[in-house]
């Protein structure tokens, strides 16, 4: 039984542990922000046929270029951020962790820094050291907005190859301003990527960074087709970009790194985009239930653009996570002491973990949607 | 228009082209090594079950450790090399491109050092590369076979962290013996990585690398679906080696790399490994029908252990690839002045490969097997 230390591994892997929240099986899992909605009939018959097509083909490597698939992908930003996004300037990989590590060995590596603004998506740190990248922590404020004049200015000093700033934030929830963003691209001379992955949920008016794209070649915007979308299951991220970034990944990308299934079903969805996001606004009522019903129980919230919430304060967060698993309600930890972050998804779950906190907070919830008392 | 020079590139990228054989609209594609022969019916139609199963689920994130997946990969390594493989002893990703970059991201990396014997596969120092990791080309005999002697003291003085070994070695066919592989392990003490692709096309009496892992943690073995298992477009790589190395893999992979699509129709595919894999004969046939051939059209090929031939010798080989092209036949001009490589497939694809070289080379092609002149 060899151990993994007695391997010669990296030296700067030696004592960390995998990413990951726990897979458990329980009743309410809302501790990884999927869409609980099951996929429309129609999409799912589709896909059926799309799927078995594809299937059919598979003794054969996939399209490298993914060249239908980036033009499906680029006729959906541009109709839904009003912006004009071609096919040149999307690129699509395995998940926006895919994406992202892309990014980093375009544009990071050995010798280079990242910054980013945290408590923020954990796996931008992770990602970093995975490609040799340094890791620089961006100030936050007490109530975890960014401060524009400190943000730029610490940008500045440091000089990062590579900013990412996620907006909405993840865990946190908050969209950021476009024109921190505009501010922090003027104050770097490397890759501002913006990581849109909940945009979709985003309250009314907050725009995409999208529309910052003309005439900014090293801003990167993000997206995923894992949460408003639903479509975790099929691990496609994307991004868009100057056609040279996109032009750029060519040189670090994997040949052939998207499947024929992926590609197939990724298209395929994104024909039922209107069906699929009609599930947001279902999400984005119970977000809202949520955050209203916190006080009741004592707790507060941070406000939210996306489809979960950072709720506490807790004296011993760990403890009630514990208290919530016990009662059926998997909420996530983010390792921000005294807060937790509970995904919104249905009704049901929602009534299911107001339920659960009214118990666990010793307060009784207040009355449950739908429920007749 | 930006170019890509103007963005804030990795240095060593500068000047770099992507990598990626040209995908081209021909009659006979025999450049990328697929398995042309149609997936059986009865795998397709298992497929559309299992994948429209999957498709229903794919609201939810995939299976982060692939268990059923690898429990299933590990009982077809044991069946098939009589070596005993644990679900623990390997790991999946979306192309062996992926299994070997995150090895190399544990075991590589900056101010690290990867050496492989070339010719061989041209991705191994493209992932080097991708991942920071310098390289050192390993020396071959001038037949393309390595000297056990003058490798082993090579490697006992470069001292690289990681060791590439292609058996059968891509693109030149043959594979490296068992004892040449034991003893480089023993001249090293990084990771040895024997990549596998073609192991299902080796001629009679050579044994899997498989057989070496007892005793030795740094040993590395990979694999493909996309060859003998004739899934190129599913893109599905998996290594085995000790659990130790399998658990050091888990500090760089990104989360829920694999898809549910890609999981459930790897798993179909491998419930109908024999179907599959009896196509490999045929092919290993056509691909003998081509060593046989040449020596008639003046000229020669490297005895080959996979589904490939490597042949020559041509003055121009540019020249000659243009002129297959031209006839509706697109092989491999690999870079070796004087060689080109060309895909076993069907029956049809030889006669149409022999007829055209025949033409190119001046010389008339050998009586075509099946046709009646």
């Amino acid at each position: 039984m060899t151990a993994m230390e007695e391997l010669p591994l990296r030296p700067e892997l030696r004592g960390r542990t995998p990413y990951g929240a726990p897979q458990l099986a329980v009743r309410y899992a809302l501790n990884t922000n999927e869409n609980p909605h099951p996929l429309p009939p129609a999409l799912l018959a589709d896909l059926q046929v799309a799927l078995a097509d594809a299937a059919a083909g598979l003794n054969r490597y996939p399209d490298r270029d993914a060249t239908a698939l980036r033009t499906d992908l680029a006729a959906y930003l541009s109709r839904s951020s009003g912006e004009p996004v071609a096919p040149g300037q999307v690129w699509a990989a395995n998940g926006s962790n895919e994406v992202l590590q892309q990014v980093l060995q375009t544009f990071g590596g050995a010798g280079r820094t990242a910054l980013g603004f945290t408590p923020s998506y954990s796996m931008h740190p992770i990602i970093s050291a995975g490609t040799g990248t340094s890791w620089v922590d961006g100030h936050r404020r007490d109530d975890f907005t960014i401060d524009r004049a400190q943000a730029t200015a610490q940008v500045r000093e440091v000089q990062p190859d590579v900013v990412f700033v996620t907006s909405p934030n993840n865990p946190t929830g908050t969209a950021v301003e476009l024109d921190t963003i505009a501010a922090l691209y003027e104050a770097s001379s490397g890759v501002l990527v913006v990581d849109e992955a909940y945009a979709e949920f985003a309250r009314p008016g907050t725009p995409s960074a999208l529309t910052l794209l003309p005439g900014r070649p090293r801003l990167v915007v993000s997206r995923t087709m894992s949460k408003a979308f639903g479509m975790a299951g099929l691990r496609l991220g994307y991004l868009a970009a100057d056609p040279a970034v996109v032009d750029a990944l060519q040189l670090v990308r994997l040949p052939y790194h998207l499947s024929s299934l992926t590609q197939a079903a990724a298209r395929t969805a994104l024909a039922h985009t209107e069906q699929l996001l009609a599930t947001v606004d279902a999400v984005k009522t119970e977000r809202d239930r949520i955050v209203t019903a916190l006080p009741g129980l004592g707790l507060t919230s941070v406000p939210s653009d996306a489809n979960f919430v950072l709720f506490g304060h807790f004296a011993d967060s760990a403890a009630t996570w514990q208290a919530l698993l016990d009662r059926g309600v998997l909420v996530r930890d983010v390792g921000l002491p005294g807060w937790l972050r509970v995904t919104a998804g249905t009704t049901e779950e929602t009534d299911a973990f107001l339920t659960a906190l009214g118990e666990v907070a010793g307060t009784p919830a207040p009355r449950l949607g739908g429920s007749p008392a």
